[in-house]
C-alpha cells in the first residue's frame, strides 16, 4: 500500500524571493509537486516568488480561482462557485497525496493570515499529514521598507480589512494605537475617508508593492489619487516611547 | 577615510533556526560582528537561534540589559537606566560602524514588532545606513503549530499585551473579532480574568515556546496553573467562513 503523500502550506513571504525562510526553501527544493491558486492566465504571485527554488522536475498544479470576470455575482452565486473551487482543489491536491506525492502549496505572506489556504487547509488537514510554514506578512515588509518601527511596549495592534464598512472603520480607527489597513483596491477612498474622520490621515503611510519591484512609498497626505491594487497597504505607526 | 559600516536589524524569527529568512541567513554569514541583546549572564534567544549561521571569525557584541534584580525600580528610575543602556549599547555598534565593520544585530521575532531593536534603529538610522530584515513573528509561529487557521474574511485582528489593565484587557477583548495576547508572565492570571470576562476562554488556546524545544499547546480551559513565561501567548482564532 502506498504511504499517502504530505501536504504542505508553504508561506513564501510578501515579494522578495530572500524573504522566504530556510525551511520554504528545503521543501519547495524537494516537492514532487508544486500547487499555486492563480486567477485564470495570468501566474499567481506565490508561483512567481518561488520561481527558481522548486525542484527541477516538480509537477505544476495550477488551481484557478472562479471569479474571472468583473460581472457582479449575488453572494449566493459567489460562494457557491468558491465552495466549489475549493472542493475540486482539495480534490486534485489529495489526488497527488494518495499516489504518495508530497504537495507543496505556495501562500503568499503566511498561509494562515487571510490566506486561500486555510480553506484547503480545513479541507484536509486530519485525512492527510499537513505541515504549515509560516512566512512573512505582507505588512512586515511594508513597516520594515518605510522604515517605521511599528509597535511599542503596550501598544495594541490593529490589523483592518479595507472591505469592512465606513462606520465599522472609524469606530475600529478611533480606539486604535497602532494601525495595519489591508485590502485596499477599490476600497481606498473609503478608507481615506475614514481615517480623515479619526484624525489619522498625518499619521498615516501608504505602501505598495512593499519589497517587490515597483515598491512605493509615500505619505497619504500626499498620495494624489485614489487608485491603489488589492495588495496594497495603509500603515500608522506606534508614536514610541522616548527610551 | 574609511567607509562607514552598515547596521543590519535582521529579524531571526521565533526560535526554530530554519523559520529564518535567507536573506538573515546570508547577512549572518558575512557580517564581521554579531551583536545580540541579553540580560547579565545569560544566552540571548535570538544569539541561540543563530548559533552557527554566523562567520566563522565573526565578533561578537553582547548588549546587556541593566535590569538584573527583582527589586522593584521606580519609573524614573528604570527609564533613566534603560535610556542609558540604548545610549551605551548604539555607542558601542557606532563604533565599530565608524570602523568600517558592518554589524547584524540580531533580534527575535521582527525587528519592527515590540523589539528592543527599534530603540537602536530611532538613535543611529539617518546617521547610519541601516538595512532591517523582516522575521517571522512569534504569533505566527504560535498559530501554525496550533493548527489555527487564523485570520478569516474580514476578521479584525487584535494584538494586546498583557501588561495593559485588566478593564482595558476586557473591552478591547469584547470587541476583538480575532485576538493575540502576548507578553504573559506574571500578567497570565489578570489575563485569563479578562477572557472569562468577555466569554473568550472557550475559544482560547495557550502557546508556550512555539517551534521551540520544550513547546506546549493546549486550550487555555485545560491549563491547570497561572505560571506562564513572558514569551508566551494566548490565541482566539477567527471562527471562519464557510466556503
Amino acid at each position: 500500500m502506498t504511504v499517502a503523500g504530505t501536504l504542505y502550506g508553504v508561506g513564501v513571504g510578501p515579494g522578495d524571493p530572500e524573504l522566504m525562510t530556510l525551511k520554504a526553501a528545503r521543501i519547495l527544493s524537494r516537492a514532487p509537486v508544486l500547487a499555486h491558486f492563480r486567477k485564470r492566465g495570468q501566474l499567481g504571485q506565490a508561483r512567481s516568488i518561488v520561481d527558481g527554488y522548486q525542484h527541477p522536475a516538480a509537477e505544476e498544479l495550477a488551481l484557478e480561482y472562479p471569479m474571472t470576470t468583473e460581472r457582479p455575482f449575488s453572494d449566493d452565486t459567489y460562494r457557491s462557485a468558491v465552495t466549489h473551487f475549493y472542493n475540486e482543489s482539495a480534490s486534485s491536491i489529495a489526488a497527488h497525496l494518495d499516489a504518495g506525492r508530497d504537495v507543496a502549496l505556495v501562500c503568499e505572506g503566511d498561509p494562515f493570515f487571510y490566506g486561500s489556504f486555510m480553506h484547503i487547509f480545513n479541507r484536509l488537514n486530519g485525512t492527510y499529514r499537513v505541515d504549515v510554514v509560516p512566512g512573512i506578512m505582507g505588512m512586515a515588509a511594508a513597516w520594515t521598507r518605510s522604515k517605521s518601527p511599528f509597535t511599542y511596549g503596550d501598544d495594541v495592534l490593529t490589523v483592518l480589512p479595507g472591505t469592512l464598512p465606513l462606520e465599522v472603520l472609524v469606530e475600529r480607527m478611533k480606539t486604535a494605537d497602532v494601525l495595519v489597513i489591508m485590502k485596499l483596491g477599490s476600497n481606498f477612498a473609503k478608507v481615506r475617508q475614514g481615517l480623515a474622520e479619526a484624525g489619522l490621515v498625518e499619521r498615516a503611510i501608504y505602501v505598495e508593492r512593499a519589497s517587490m519591484p515597483g515598491e512605493a512609498i509615500m505619505r497619504l497626505a500626499e498620495k494624489p489619487d485614489d487608485s491603489a491594487p488589492y495588495f496594497s497597504m495603509i500603515l500608522v505607526p506606534g508614536r514610541g516611547r522616548r527610551l
